[in-house]
């Protein structure tokens, strides 16, 4: 097994006085409409707007005391980049952050905020992979990937323990796992949890149209890439295929993939405006699109739905 | 004593299976900021999207068999509109609801959605306590007044137990509490409860300028009314003047009243859309524009902050 209960526990046990408890909260209007039992985890509520502080945070934690000086680099679209500079501002050590030109300013301008520098790259032209690398070799620093490192994906989840805490305490046992799958590593982290704690309970990855290559993998049963030509909303879920550490995981957690289309998305952002009275960006939609939208049968059951981000441009939410 | 610690617990112990614990969450950014540490309760995320469901709630409740069949009526700018009518669905009887014309698209469409008969009145030519206080009379139903009831005001403290409840497990003791305030009720019911559990506690009411006739009646100590030709954004807040039982209350527990413009009040809506990732309507939002236009000295101060509700018709939210 590449990450255990143990991992996860160990690491809430670690990070817990460093995030937000983060809100578990259901909707009577929703639940009635959907006519099912839907707790949503509002990790738009985490420190930085998003749950990558919880891997970011982990990863930092275990870094020695000889090597952690040296800072940290990484590569993000842009919840990644503000949680590591947060979390690196945190432990008063210095970040870059490779992020793409054309991220959503909110995330450009929170990471700067958090004090880290920032390397801007054109997506068409550079490789992320490869300016971190040198970073890295050149300065010493210690790179925090994104999703395929195993402390990262036992810090993400760590949702996980707080959604198993609350429903556990409401007596609560849910029938159905809903959450959004960029590189996978929240929902490999989380679904391995909850998986142990509820034992019949049955995980996606929900993924928007054009990017759906977890779901694909899944169905392949071996990792399987994005095209190149396609475009999406998400900006956190643009990944191009699932990790070498989370596909298996994954494989092994989930029951299947599902997929949303932006216009859904779009749809779900201002429902859960009015009614939640929450602000989501849009890659923390969609597994709340999911839902929304009918595209799995929850009549009468019970579903926890991950909203994982709410580093929206307040120009977009504007215009929807 | 006009309420007592005990008819809030009483009135809790009677409605916390019909109403969502709503979340109190900190954010890092903000008490960065301030130098503070800000707990925000959100009751922006309860059912109907305000704290008015608690005390409507708690009203129906304590209503006879003989009476409550002939169903309810209230007048109310919104949030009370949608309470009343959400309460009298979730209990199979009728309700008939005076509601401004003027009053938020979202909170009319919403009275109705919860199957609430509406009556749009001119706030300019007509009184709304004339046209219930003649339903009431010929239909024999109920008058769930907004504020004045020593019941609704129990209800609306019921946030105040859980906002202790939670302060407590987390071993924290607040210094300040600010709580928005148009008739009274909700910052008297729980401002009673909330001195009663930390006797130290410095508790305001917040009013949008041209509104503040609780604190003008505080400072005269007897009832004040408002000019009759001011505006403000904040349509949930705009009492005339303090209620004969509210105010009391609050003259017992409160040290005072602060105002904030509907300036103040717009640029804490986006900062709490943008830090927080929450929808939060004008009224909902003085308090937190309290605390962010440095209304009050809250440096290293632990403060306990009301999000009372995100009742905002989009357009509004977008033009901001």
């Amino acid at each position: 097994m590449i990450i255990s209960v143990a991992d996860i526990e160990n690491a809430y046990t670690k990070i817990k006085n460093s995030i937000i408890n983060t809100p578990l909260v259901s909707n009577d209007f929703i639940n009635n409409t959907l006519d099912a039992e839907v707790y949503f985890k509002l990790e738009n509520l985490q420190n930085t707007g998003s749950f990558k502080l919880r891997g970011a945070t982990h990863k930092i934690s275990k870094l020695s005391k000889e090597i952690i000086n040296n800072g940290v680099v990484a590569y993000s679209s842009g919840n990644h980049a503000q949680a590591v500079a947060y979390a690196a501002m945190n432990n008063n050590i210095t970040a870059k952050i490779i992020m793409p030109k054309n991220a959503p300013k909110i995330k450009i301008e929170n990471t700067k905020k958090y004090g880290a520098d920032i390397i801007l790259y054109d997506t068409f032209f550079e490789n992320r992979e490869k300016i971190g690398n040198e970073i890295k070799e050149k300065e010493n620093r210690t790179l925090i990937k994104p999703y395929d490192d195993i402390d990262v994906i036992a810090g993400q989840g760590t949702a996980g323990v707080e959604i198993a805490n609350e429903l556990q305490s409401l007596d609560i046992i849910p029938d159905i796992y809903l959450c959004c799958c960029g590189g996978g590593g929240l929902v490999a982290g989380t679904s391995t949890y909850l998986s142990y704690k509820f034992p019949n309970l049955k995980s996606y990855a929900v993924e928007p149209d054009g990017f759906d290559d977890t779901k694909k993998s899944l169905e392949n049963k071996k990792i399987v890439e994005n095209a190149s030509n396609v475009k999406s909303i998400c900006d956190a879920l643009l990944a191009p295929m699932p990790g070498n550490l989370t596909f298996p995981i994954n494989l092994k957690n989930l029951s299947g993939g599902i997929c949303v289309s932006d216009e859904e998305v779009r749809k779900t952002i201002i429902l859960l405006s009015e009614q939640l009275k929450i602000v989501v960006e849009p890659g923390g939609a969609v597994a709340a699109a999911a839902v929304l939208n009918n595209k799995i049968n929850i009549k009468n059951k019970k579903i926890i739905v991950m909203i994982s981000g709410g580093n929206i441009d307040l120009e977009l939410f504007r215009s929807l």
